[in-house]
């Protein structure tokens, strides 16, 4: 009926305890294996049947542990891994104009970048996160972390009115920003977004800018808003209405638009946000802990507004960790809705993939374990006797487990997490860079 | 000048990179040494000195990691570890009435706690907790898995009015508890409350008895406290007043009483609890995941009033994890008043440790390292490559770090948890009982 040579080679079958695909929504599978080749998903189906059906080169059997796609990381500042926990406890101006703002002036440069970047992914990678949507000056050096690390990302192309060590104003900004996007053209785990920083630093000429080359070049942007009561406040004074409705205005909101942080929203302007199809990226670690406020995720998730999970940065988060914003995030949706049944534990696992796929319009090649998508994904071994019992895989993941049972993490078909440790990051090496900034901020 | 011959013999020096005492508060220090003998701290001192004045029979060094007081989790439900993960995602009641208390029902027995108790003292001794304040049935059983664990703990004499596989009425309830806590006056690592189990289920009489033998024999009441808004509705409707004013009018508010929550206070209620020097256990994670509300900690902080932080049981958190408690309390606090500055993280640490020995009336013998405390510590490695760099030790245990970081649980000197290991838990075979438990559990 099978025989030999009517099975189809392919690079690789990983048959895992359980699959929990993200598509279809709430769905855990057992006794199903994903089949791999050239970097895609080409099936996923029940283990007999791909016994018969598939020859692969390379077997992985993982008999306690649940596949999953990657996590996505929909908002960090990658390269400030350098200033993990550098200053904590502040209120945010103090905490930027104090210690972040100043501390980037003496340091800020292409190889702080590369070594804060290559330290993020390694962090990442180890924590089943394969793509992050990252902010931050100097790209084109993260662009060359990334691409050593082997994990996807949406670089930012970021933009400021103000000169900084990276670049004079906001042309110079755009143009080093566009030249680094065209000389990746050919890598295809490297996509870009413009990245405006915040309302509170660029102005409505650089905005209405970016608004039209993100039509001409069909890219995302990508920006801080609503951050705080404050970023609020000033704008009303400086320009009379409340950020959200000035991007409005200057032609902004839309389905490109992944608006970060949004913990202050009116009702108006949730309506605003469904109606124009943005995006959020929701990063409740760094909004409690610089004391910005509590994001709301129920009215969004009501109005079927796309929301996804970022870490923000490791200064102010302090870990670049996806599985804790999956638990904080149906925590706080719980707590301050006095709902538990709030963000389920399947939900909050959409959030932490697909979710963060399709703000950054990716959703077509990762987010979910459909044939055709990249093998993006990560395994989590489950049978820690520290998580047992086990009655629920789903349950497991958002609320027992955490970063360090995750296993392996492959991007696009290519392992590269395992035994604790990124395939292509030297670690040793990169402590001893990372040594050096240390000894050069802390004193 | 010190002649060997002049040294005082003890039974171990600790010698790590940095020693949070807790007391006096804020401080990190350096190049000092733990001297420790007879299960006791007999000195904290610069290394120099100590390697002077101490001979010690065994020395450790750790050389990346701070060593601190061990953490004290100030309310749990150890043996519902069983029950982790069980029922996720539901309203408390339904939780409870449709799947916790059926299943208790069902399973509850001798056999149940010990076992839930001895895989609670494993995840907890694992996650460098020394102490824990529990509260559930069968204690005796809880007993027997906290002395072989090597833990030290506070058992509940748990009380309700309704019959349960345990005890038949509050008096059988009240018998079998001060029966146990009579067979074991001799081990000095257990302690007793009396732990009526709420407002809602027990009755006036019933804590009027409580009120009196709390007197009498001078131990902690521990029971929970305006966990949720239908708890207080419940009681308007039966009594008339709120759960807080009818225990304080029943006599039960004072030093000796641990209010479990207490997320719904009015400020009224924040003086009486300051007036009359009650504890308060927070449950973060707990109070958030079923959605009861969440608490806030500042104006408990501001009024002085004692505060430490607990797990609840894993049926509800779903960890036994104090780390996880430190993280999201400063988190909490920090976003729901918008103050980035509002419970540092030597604050959190304080919380973590004396403020929870306080509260169960243990502080002259734990809780921060001091001489003549007991040697309870825990040590935490800061060199994994995940957490670098590391600017500030205090912030890394609160922010960035994990229970996966504890390498050394020691409880009265001795050595109870190393290698990822407790000593006297033997895993394989926790595991082989916990799963039969999960088979009657799941199916």
């Amino acid at each position: 009926m099978n025989p030999e040579n009517s099975q189809v080679a392919i690079d690789l079958l990983i048959y895992p305890k359980w699959i929990i695909p993200i598509e279809p929504t709430g769905v855990t599978l057992s006794d199903h294996a994903l089949a791999i080749n050239d970097g895609c998903i080409v099936d996923l189906l029940p283990c007999e049947k791909a016994l018969k059906l598939y020859s692969p080169r390379e077997e992985v059997e993982l008999p306690s542990h649940v596949l999953l796609p990657g996590l996505v990381n929909l908002h960090t500042h990658a390269a400030m891994s350098l200033l993990r926990g550098y200053a904590d406890d502040l209120p945010l101006n103090t905490w930027l104009s104090e210690h972040i703002w100043p501390a980037e002036a003496r340091h800020l440069s292409a190889d702080f970048v590369h070594t804060g970047t290559l330290l993020a992914c390694a962090e990442m990678l180890r924590g089943g996160i394969t793509t992050f949507n990252d902010m931050y000056f100097f790209p084109a050096a993260a662009a060359d972390a990334v691409r050593q690390s082997g994990m996807r990302a949406a670089l930012g192309l970021v933009v400021l009115d103000h000169p900084t060590n990276y670049a004079a104003d906001a042309d110079d900004y755009l143009a080093k920003g566009l030249a680094l996007r065209d000389a990746c053209k050919d890598y295809p785990l490297l996509s870009f977004c413009l990245a405006p920083h915040a309302p509170y630093t660029v102005s409505d000429k650089t905005f209405e800018k970016i608004a039209t080359l993100s039509a001409q070049l069909e890219i995302p942007i990508h920006t801080h808003l609503h951050e705080t009561r404050h970023e609020i406040a000033e704008s009303i004074t400086q320009y009379g209405v409340r950020p959200m409705q000035r991007l409005h205005t200057l032609g902004l909101l839309g389905p490109q638009f992944i608006a970060v942080h949004a913990v202050h929203l009116e009702a108006a302007e949730i309506d605003q946000l469904s109606l124009t199809g943005c995006h959020i990226a929701f990063c409740p670690t760094s909004n409690l802990k610089l004391g910005s406020g509590i994001p709301n995720i129920k009215p969004i998730h009501q109005r079927g507004i796309n929301f996804g999970l970022g870490t923000d940065s490791a200064a102010s988060n302090n870990r670049l960790d996806i599985f804790q914003e999956m638990r904080l995030s149906t925590l706080l949706a719980k707590g301050v809705n006095e709902d538990a049944t709030l963000l389920t534990a399947h939900q909050a696992l959409q959030a932490a993939t697909l979710n963060g796929a399709s703000a950054l319009g990716l959703d077509q090649q990762i987010g979910s374990l459909l044939p055709g998508k990249a093998a993006d994904l990560c395994a989590v071994r489950l049978d820690d006797w520290m998580l047992q019992p086990c009655f629920d895989p789903a349950s497991h993941l958002v609320y027992t487990a955490g970063r360090d049972n995750v296993t392996h993490t492959w991007v696009a078909g290519k392992l590269q997490m395992q035994n604790g440790l990124p395939s292509n990051i030297e670690i040793q090496q990169l402590l001893a860079r990372t040594n050096i900034w240390h000894n050069r901020l802390a004193y």
